[in-house]
């Protein structure tokens, strides 16, 4: 079997997840991980793997089927996606949702160009969340669509912690509020505030003398990240938070309810919820998997970028639509 | 806006549910219901919808977008999915899962002859459960896939209890078994045997002078039915039926556990569940949605038969790509 050629673009916690990721796929294979840092300073966690510098990528155009850029939404890939959308088949995991469209059609360019598919802002949120509550919507026309987040670790929020003055490190989790789940799920179609949905918790460890007082309140008083949520701060120390949080678990659930009948008298109630022992490993498995799609898709003369609505999921699976067929539906 | 226009063919449950389905979306509009009883004989819910002597559709091929059939498994659809897929495109809920292939194949050479998109077995299961097991599978590929239904109706079952001699009406519930969902969710990976899954609890109404202790014996030991289940038997009156069992609700859920990371050591576990208040309104409005995305489909020049793996999820919306991308994303 001809395998799936798979470079890695960008090595923190979701290129190294998407490293291990494709090695649980056996039509595929790693090429190479390519790095802005000093690509000598880099081992790879499999053997034989090489790491090259980003700029070598442009000389390999031949020997990857599909890039998964693996760097952050806020500055890397706006730049990464429509740089290698001109030169490979890509997949990304773009999650800055007020920004999507903007990006879509900076990658789109460039992928029509090079007659390249580019399959962008997959993951877990945007993507399966994604599929959800497109799916909720259109079965349930009549109905309303709740996301909750968590229990998990905001990378974000744990980063805007550690900004303030006398914090050496912080941990910051979301945890959605049970009894407003509850609500939902029992089809009450209830307002909720941002206050009433998520709580915020926080681990933080605090610089020898610092003013705990003072720390507090600056996080829990934090526009946009803290001050419109119930927080919890708890200090500990550096120890405890490598002891006790050093995982990256997150997960959520996209609920939709509606009514059908003569009378709306019937109620539905569709759930999709996802419990993640680590979030980048997750993240990076979906990746993979709509790298399957791009591949296979621009094999068959489709170009330009796409997102998880686009996809038929049939191209996602390594097996034949038959096998499909008699085994899944 | 031109409307999609559609045509339901057979009038029970599943067809008076797609009625009032199409209601809800606004970009659809009932041509007429197909029946083979006597058209006279049946009312429209609907104001102004026609309903037609099944032959009379071979005379109005260009007055009707989609079809829904919206017969049996068992014996309508065997006949009238390639029948009608010489005439029109079509969507159904075909569920027998073990003749998929074959029914595939047959709907797939009329459609290709006549050039139409014939979308098959949508539904829940299959359909929203078939795709739950595929995105589970492709993202977590060492893991294992879990399907458990109800609680919920079912028909073939409450069918198979009527024909016991001595009962005069019946009404089964499938129920799963609450500790081995529990099981399941917290990664153990466990073997299940079909009596640890689901409870079978049937309402039985019994003739009068009946003898109940045999009629429970043959519902116990009934093979592929409820041998293989514990089986709880409750004898009640015509009335308490009626009262309290008339509706039809089912639901289920879908769960993949899976495992990441170097050693395996993240567990994930995906969960895709249903509460619905009605099996065949939820059924219908999936149908709905698929009769949008053949429409589509069939204008860009696609036909043949498809199953829900073969359809991008954006052609089930009424939405443009930029404001899914923009409002769903």
């Amino acid at each position: 079997m001809e395998k799936i050629k798979i470079g890695i673009v960008g090595y923190g916690n979701l290129g190294k997840s998407a490293e291990l990721g494709i090695i649980q796929n056996k039509d595929m294979e790693l090429v190479g991980i390519f790095t802005r840092r000093n690509p000598d300073s880099i081992k790879a966690l499999t053997e034989g793997v090489n790491v090259y510098s980003i700029d070598s990528a442009k000389n390999m155009t031949d020997k990857i089927d599909v890039m998964l850029l693996c760097g952050g939404s806020m500055s890397d890939l706006p730049v990464q996606g429509p740089e290698f959308a001109e030169m490979f088949n890509l997949v990304d995991g773009f999650d800055t949702h007020n920004k999507v469209q903007e990006y879509f059609e900076s990658v789109d360019v460039k992928a029509k160009q090079s007659k390249k598919v580019a399959i962008i802002a997959c993951g877990w949120d945007p993507g399966m969340f994604s599929l959800s509550r497109l799916f909720g919507e259109v079965i349930l026309p009549e109905g309303r669509t709740y996301t909750f987040w968590g229990k998990g670790v905001s990378q974000g929020h744990s980063d805007a912690i550690r900004r303030v003055k006398g914090v050496l490190d912080a941990r910051q989790y979301t945890i959605p509020v049970e009894s407003a789940i509850e609500l939902v799920r029992k089809g009450g179609n209830p307002e909720l505030t941002t206050r009433e949905k998520h709580i915020r918790e926080c681990f933080v460890v605090a610089e020898e003398g610092a003013d705990k007082e003072r720390i507090e309140r600056e996080i829990k008083t934090m526009p946009d990240y803290f001050a419109d949520y119930n927080t919890i701060v708890h200090f500990i120390t550096e120890e405890e938070l490598k002891e006790k949080h050093s995982g990256i678990p997150h997960g959520g659930f996209s609920i939709r309810t509606g009514k059908t009948g003569v009378n709306n008298e019937n109620n539905h109630t569709i759930e999709y919820s996802l419990k993640l022992g680590s979030n980048p490993d997750f993240t990076a498995n979906t990746l993979i998997a709509y790298a399957r799609a791009a591949y296979r898709l621009n094999k068959e003369g489709v170009c330009g970028a796409k997102t998880v609505f686009d996809i038929p999921p049939a191209y996602l699976s390594p097996k034949s639509a038959e096998e499909l067929r008699k085994g899944l539906l």
